[in-house]
């Protein structure tokens, strides 16, 4: 059931406040030792009894198996084709930082490394370098090198990330990682994977040589790898879509990256979530749909550690009457993907998914858990149809047909 | 999971017998008062019965979120694509009296409205003038328009409502409606909203023009408004698709309408139910699938009358009885859509949906409920899909693949 465009040609706009509280990797698998996941496990009053007046159910993020990278998860929840819509890792990185791309830039991530006197990696993060010597050296690259026929963009991320953009006519994106992502060996030559991005290929290659003479006389930022080339495309905006006002309430480049390219508003980075629901009152009447992202149920999972997961669900459970007090007319609840402790790693298991508003059908489900939540009117869906319930709750969605 | 053709290459024709009881509309909501829905406030001994040795489950009439009109609906039910096989309404209302219409043809469903002696509408439906005035002023057009190198067919359909078919060459139905939707403004004109529409619409403004004059004397309807313009294409049947010979029982022109593009046989308006029901059974031997339609549940839903709706659902479950004494192979209830009385209008709700036959895998549904239908066999799937899983239960699909 899909079918491009229709979702667009329904949506009106209305007064209704949309938001959406992603917990990243919030679904989970019971640990080996006891028969819970993490949300069972957790004590979580405020979901309890939220879930008990909501539609339940689960988000499939991509496809059945996949297990799917945050950038197409949050994308998917967006009421974007994750696939069709397949984001570069170079155009995730420039997003996240804010870096507005055009159609004729090709963008990559890069990362600073160590190589030892016959080029061979030691160090495929040169001791994460400070911010400081990241910046330093980013300028040293911007200033010295000289490429033909293009403009150069070298940007510091974070540590030893940094983005470069390469924006000219006719590039092409399609070009292999040059990190090799091991240590002792050379970085690979940047090889175009098609016609299109043979000349390309050309001047990475180019600006690889230049950036090494320039770089040599450091001391761990001495070499540089590349990775996630990715010609820039436009994607239509929240606005243009759905005539949704929008606002990004993220603190992780990644997901403001998603936020950014979905043509939101961004919010700036707050220190916590406390106060990222303060930013939420404050601008809740200048929007209509509101991304509020939370990273620790994700990096517990990652981590592969079930009690701070546990704990991690638990405070933002705290957080869930500062959400019901906007009194919103659809409030959704899930995560981009499952991240289970018991995998220490993204999973391919389906997401619980909460969608509260005056029309939700009641169903089963008693609890926000993997278990209740297959008692949820909403069943199991792909996660890019998200976004045309939430609308239709919120009625901003017409009648099709006579 | 849509491939397209597939089970048309598959269907094969024996001697079982399909029915459907489409009550439209039936799917509910939980009303503000109460924690019930429609059809668990209602007494339906016959329908829990029979949910207990059926599968069942929800249908998703278009794609999640989205709220469908009775045509695409029910075009879904039949197992046609609901928006590749969108209906304009002008067909819909030429299908619905049962004109035939060519690939040659507009189609439009017309208005008669009065408008006062600066041509502002004052009136949009022309004090609902009576069938009898309508099939006069009809005959009047008819007579006096004259129009270069097309047909014209002007036909009465109820009290202000008429339809206009426009026949001839290089015709183009993506034209605008000229009813305003308000009073106390002119009629839109007729605008063409691409290049093929453009001499279209501009037959269809010398037709306005004349009627104008010939309708200028009339007291009520003495102007009319045109909306929902559609170019005919014709469909397959449910003969030429699934080899089945099929009696439409419905007696509103909408339901009429769509089963007569599906090829379907119409046996005469009924006075009731009752006699439709004695319809299916004079005619039982005759045809391999029926549809039978009643439209109390979503007429008492559109009127957000809760209790009238629950005394429609259990009205309609006295007939089941009726039903099953033919001994049908299979028998399929449920609705085109959802119309709950909370929303007093058509909703994108999932539709319970009941598969009654000997095949049938019971599941844990112990009533024809939206709670109920949540622990059924047939999970939520689209309503298209719902044809090919009742040709499967009555022996009707081949095997695919060796």
């Amino acid at each position: 059931m899909n079918y491009p465009g229709l979702i667009e040609d329904l949506a009106e706009p209305n007064n209704s406040k949309i938001v959406f509280f992603i917990m990243d990797g919030v679904g989970g698998l019971h640990m080996g030792e006891g028969t819970e996941t993490e949300l069972q496990a957790a004590v979580t009053p405020n979901l309890d009894q939220l879930a008990k007046r909501s539609s339940c159910g689960f988000l499939v993020p991509i496809a059945h198996g996949v297990t799917t990278g945050s950038g197409p998860g949050h994308f998917a929840l967006f009421g974007y084709d994750p696939v069709e819509n397949n984001i570069g890792r170079g155009v995730l990185e420039a997003a996240g930082i804010g870096f507005e791309l055009t159609d004729r830039d090709v963008a990559v991530r890069g990362n600073f490394a160590t190589v030892d006197e016959n080029g061979l990696i030691v160090d495929r993060r040169a001791g994460r370098i400070s911010n400081e010597v990241n910046q330093r050296v980013c300028k040293m690259l911007r200033e010295g090198v000289r490429l033909e026929g293009v403009e150069l963009f070298v940007e510091t991320v974070k540590e030893h990330r940094f983005l470069v953009v390469i924006r000219g006519d006719d590039l092409g994106g399609e070009i292999k990682d040059t990190d090799p992502q091991t240590t002792g060996v050379l970085p690979l030559a940047p090889e175009p994977l098609n016609d299109a991005s043979a000349g390309t290929a050309e001047i990475v290659k180019e600006f690889i040589r230049q950036a090494g003479e320039i770089l040599s006389g450091e001391d761990a930022a001495n070499m540089l790898t590349l990775r996630g080339f990715a010609k820039h495309r436009p994607y239509p905006s929240m606005m243009d879509r759905y005539s949704l006002r929008s606002l990004c309430l993220a603190n992780y480049p990644m997901y403001r990256g998603v936020a950014f390219l979905a043509g939101m508003d961004m919010h700036p980075i707050t220190p916590n979530m406390d106060a990222a629901l303060d930013a939420l009152e404050q601008n809740y009447s200048e929007y209509d749909f509101f991304f509020v992202h939370a990273k620790t149920t994700d990096k517990t999972g990652e981590d592969g550690d079930f009690r701070a997961k546990v704990a991690a669900i638990e405070e933002l459970d705290c957080l869930i009457p500062r959400f019901l007090s906007l009194n919103p007319d659809v409030l959704v609840i899930t995560g981009d993907h499952s991240t289970p402790s018991a995998l220490s790693s993204h999973s391919w298991h389906p997401v619980p998914v909460l969608l509260a508003s005056q029309y939700s059908r009641l169903d089963l489900a008693d609890r926000f858990t993997e278990l209740e939540c297959l008692k949820g009117a909403l069943g199991q869906f792909p996660a890019k149809n998200l976004m045309a319930l939430a609308m239709a709750h919120a009625g901003r969605l017409k009648k099709f047909g006579a």
